[in-house]
């Protein structure tokens, strides 16, 4: 698993919009505690309001790793951005990266990070030595958000959820399974670029046992009902083994996003597929509630369908950026029963 | 996708057991015109009838590549194998290997081959470039084996109905996914090594357009009822949108092979599960029958399990080992509605 030192210095490159700084935005919302300062290149226009250090200054006001918060365009690693990575691999900071090709793919950044002691991490990448799943349950309980189609909120609402559960005092742990969720976590698992035999195994090693009233929260990926990606999100259910599932879904979206063809299901069509497909490693696993994306909906549109997705499946319904969403954490951790 | 050239000269090392012969003996089975020759160290105990060749008699008789067709004790290449690998490419042969570790890695093999410019083969390794799926319908037929379980017949009955089916003139093609099966296809790819995003667009490049009275039989892997491996089910399913499915099991198998708190599900649950889950790509896919593997059983539990298949199901059901598929596969190929 991946396991990044915190606190970050956020390099945001020479990028010319907020649109490929979605990285370092997700981290200054969920993670600012661990963003010590930020780094930009000359004609960068992105500017998340922290302190602006160069890594060694950084390094000496605590930072312990550089991670590149932005998306160039081709997801490549800049030429010009190599003696960046370098100032901060001499400043003795790790290096992290979320973009397609490897850091030590770049001979003087792989020499670098040799001589200097400092990790790479690629968090596109899966880590080494995932076992096979072996279905045993574990000890402790699961949260996994799931959603309708990809791209719809699930790695939002389980942030929100595990922040509203340590709030409520409730011991709970994000887990992460996709790149800008491990920056934010410090750790996790890219659960779509594991081989597909190891993917219930990867899910099982990132939320080991735990104690009994412990909460896991896991970042859900894909969609049951996604053409393509559906045996990621199939794996990550049943190495998941949740005792809840909140179903994400984003009211007026029809068709999945990308695939035509492919209709959207009922919410309720989804929970019973869910329920049933995540009943084979935990019987007991029940989806508690529907959280909707309502940011292209009018405040009005919004009550309204959170109203139609409460009449529609009987679950609370609500949306994590607008809704309060304490009275859901307290309803499902407190009374469900999770008796292996 | 995996493309070998045949035909094939069958190097049995010095194993001591059949249990270690398990591919020679299915490429010897299923694609005996393309097995030119055995080659053996001294000591093997292993015999499969052929004329005994070494590399370079055998290349001279036609064959084009040797495959390593026995597994020896821990998946690796043991070293005093090595000499045999080097000949085999002195002589011009392609290498063709399903253990663990690539061929590649042995720097003395890596550089035999550059130099004499033949290919190695790992057939348990993805090949590289494989695409999203994109949930397209394609022209053709299709049938996919699928199981309640591993390990129980969901390769060989694939290869017998893709046999019956050009037996009785229909036009047929076996679609490996799993190495045995590439080395009797002479080409596939091994499903559950390829990253899990890519699965579906996998088996989607497996089983191309093709004329509309065309059958891919598409060997299965895995069983959406396995806790490890039913995400590689699933993107196969999804990926392959098959016409039609044969249900493989094994009556008198309980509970899945290495998993003693999962059991194998009613048959009749498996259907419903199956279709459901398929006909999110293919509206139309149906399991229109059942094939049991019989082979710890006596005749007459043999012909009561059929019996007991058949009134469970309302499917036909048959072992492709014991009893004829003819009427079978003229039942579903010939009367299955395919529009799109």
């Amino acid at each position: 698993m991946h396991a990044i030192r915190k606190p970050y210095l956020l390099f945001l490159g020479d990028v010319g919009s907020d649109i490929f700084a979605k990285t370092a935005h997700g981290l200054k919302d969920w993670c600012p505690d661990d963003c010590v300062a930020q780094w930009r290149l000359p004609d960068c226009s992105v500017d998340l309001g922290l302190q602006e250090l160069a890594p060694q200054a950084a390094a000496a006001a605590g930072a312990r790793s550089l991670v590149i918060a932005v998306a160039p365009i081709g997801g490549a690693l800049p030429p010009h951005w190599i003696p960046a990575i370098l100032a901060g691999i001499e400043a003795g900071l790790d290096i992290v990266s979320g973009m397609h090709g490897t850091l030590a793919a770049v001979p003087a950044i792989a020499e670098a990070a040799r001589r200097k002691g400092v990790a790479l991490h690629d968090v596109r990448q899966a880590p080494a030595g995932i076992p096979i799943g072996t279905g045993r349950k574990r000890t402790g309980r699961r949260l996994l958000t799931i959603g309708t189609d990809c791209a719809l909120g699930k790695k939002y609402t389980a942030l929100a959820i595990a922040r509203e559960m340590q709030r409520q005092g409730i011991s709970a742990t994000f887990r992460a399974t996709g790149q800008t969720g491990i920056l934010i976590a410090g750790g996790g698992i890219p659960i779509d670029a594991v081989i597909s035999d190891f993917v219930a195994g990867a899910a099982e090693i990132l939320s080991p046992d735990a104690p009994t009233d412990h909460w896991d929260v896991i970042e859900g990926q894909g969609s049951l009902f996604h053409p393509a990606y559906a045996a990621v999100t199939l794996g990550l259910i049943h190495g998941s083994q949740p005792d809840a599932m909140i179903l994400c879904h984003e009211p007026g979206r029809e068709r999945i996003n990308g695939y035509p063809d492919f209709p959207v299901p009922a919410l309720t069509a989804a929970i019973r597929h869910f329920e049933n497909c995540a009943q084979l490693t935990n019987p007991a696993a029940r989806v508690v509630g529907v959280s909707l994306n309502t940011s292209r909906l009018s405040p009005e549109q919004r009550a309204e369908a959170i109203r139609a997705a409460m009449d529609e499946t009987g679950l609370p319904a609500f949306d994590p950026v607008a809704t309060s969403i304490a009275d859901l954490v307290r309803s499902f951790a407190g009374t469900l029963d999770h008796a292996a």
